[in-house]
């Protein structure tokens, strides 16, 4: 398998490409937001950061072109159910952004670690998928453009740290030699153990377990969320993956709304934490993170769900006397 | 335990160590030779190197003094069964090298990973250990000098990517950030197996037997050594751990050697590779290097040993022709 390294986890994937590709300064295309696990891969390194909004399609790819030309090392974008924001890459767009890629020859991160986790909708096709079809309609390219991760954690356990990168053979194996040295090699057994749950069809019956479960615990939160939060509240509504993303009225103090919702022993995770803080002085990445909340509906039981979002509410309505009289906003991510 | 942190194998603990101390030119102490994997964890974070020889008591500590005063970040040293030579740091040098890391405010990594496999003599203190008795004899020092690191990789298995550093709180926290950034956390499953099988004493009985099966393949190893060599050649008897270092005569062609093994199928790893390659245009490490050949004596049954090192001196003996008028050298690492 030239063209596949097997990982310590998809984190272990996002540091070694950050190894590889990354001098101190280089500049990297990201979704905003995007997964704070990448940022943190990627800052370690001395990356810059390129941050180009998604909306309820995923990465908005009309607005790639100008960040494109000023020559990225690459782009990190997760296509399928995206964490925080819970967003799918619409199938036009996934045919642009690969285009895009080999028009500017920026390569492209297909982050995947939710994508057998679909609820509703058809599989669409992946990055990687429609950079090689276009590599054998076009002997132009020799290199394909699209370096793939995915992983066992969200199928079968976290905790066995294995995940895996698809790539052309002269990019895995400098990679390989980066992983030698950063932990000689993933646990043998765990790969063994992955290997017979896969074999027996253990995994396969899981994951359809697992997809009917977490359909079930989103819809639960989706109704909630209805019930509970007024009309100036919005939120993102997943085909798969583990988060949503709630949108909060412009001009709220999301650390005062943080506190009220822990004395109500519920948490979220603050939006801020998705946003990559450019070093350039602009801030309105920072200002947007803070009107955002992301939920993960895959982990409690329905009623848990329910209550948590009903004090969810409490806390949040908490804070918005002030902004009542406002309309309600658009998604506007 | 705010004073460890577990490890996906002792070398990502290298690799979390290089990434916090090491910026681009920063000066490394390292022992000549020393580990390969240690090498190859601290370059890609741009480390120069300062080497100093070791001789059959570990690293000359006489020789630091100087090396200490160009401020290196840290020393990284083998005290136990070096890698690859198979020597031991003496209790003597191992006060003087913790008084000097505490006189010149160096560091020092302490890397044991064979320290549990000792065959022969008493247990001789670690340095870890040395330097907190330094510091409870002495107000002036509030931070502990020696970062310990060590793996369950020997003793029980290298499959499992399991070990783990020791270094005063404020070094954890920071090694422990790197850590989430590198790979989120080692696999749980498989601390989970470590601890069960550490609990219900099956780790201390194969340890037991491990010393004892590798005690007797090291015995029959030199012993074939003895036979087989002529008095040109030299080697070291370590008093533990899994590998011999062999010293051959100057002047002879380590490839055509290497060579000449592999028709007689069997192999070694030559000395070169446990050098550090100095950017400065001197050379003696390589050329010193390309003396020696680490043995590994854990790995083969003793039967195979016997043979394995015969053949290997018959394809020593074929490129000696020339040289068999030298003396016998002194071991002079």
């Amino acid at each position: 398998m030239e063209n596949v390294l097997i990982t310590s986890g998809s984190q272990q994937a996002l540091d070694l490409i950050g190894k590889l590709f990354i001098n101190a300064g280089d500049r990297v295309l990201l979704e905003a937001p995007t997964y704070l696990g990448a940022l943190q891969a990627f800052s370690v390194y001395g990356a810059e950061y390129l941050s180009v909004p998604i909306d309820e399609n995923g990465l908005r790819t009309e607005l790639l072109e100008e960040p494109l030309r000023s020559g990225p090392k690459f782009m990190y974008v997760l296509p399928n159910f995206q964490n925080p924001a819970g967003t799918t890459l619409s199938e036009g767009r996934r045919h642009e952004l690969v285009l895009l890629s080999e028009k500017y020859g920026i390569p492209i991160i297909e982050d995947d670690p939710y994508g057998q986790l679909r609820y509703e909708g058809e599989h669409l096709p992946s990055l990687v998928v429609l950079d090689r079809e276009n590599l054998r309609r076009d002997d132009g390219y020799s290199i394909g453009n699209v370096i793939y991760l995915s992983t066992f954690s969200k199928t079968l356990a976290p905790g066995l740290r294995l995940g895996w990168i698809v790539a052309p053979p002269e990019i895995i194996s400098k990679l390989a030699q980066l992983k030698q040295g950063a932990d000689l090699h993933t646990s043998t057994f765990n790969q063994f153990v992955a290997y017979e749950v896969a074999r027996d069809g253990f995994l396969d019956k899981h994951v359809k377990l697992i997809r009917q479960v977490y359909s079930e615990r989103r819809d639960v939160m989706l109704q909630a969320l209805q019930e509970f939060f007024p009309p100036s509240v919005t939120w993102t509504h997943p085909k798969g993956g583990l988060f949503l993303w709630v949108t909060l009225p412009e001009g709220l103090d999301m650390q005062a709304i943080f506190k009220s919702a822990l004395e109500q022993n519920v948490a979220f995770v603050p939006g801020n934490s998705f946003y990559a803080h450019s070093n350039d002085g602009h801030d309105n990445d920072s200002r947007e993170g803070s009107r955002h909340m992301r939920l993960n509906f895959s982990n409690a039981a329905p009623e848990q769900i329910q209550e948590g979002v009903r004090r969810l509410a409490a806390a949040v309505k908490k804070h918005l006397t002030g902004t009542t009289v406002r309309l309600k906003l658009p998604l506007g991510m």
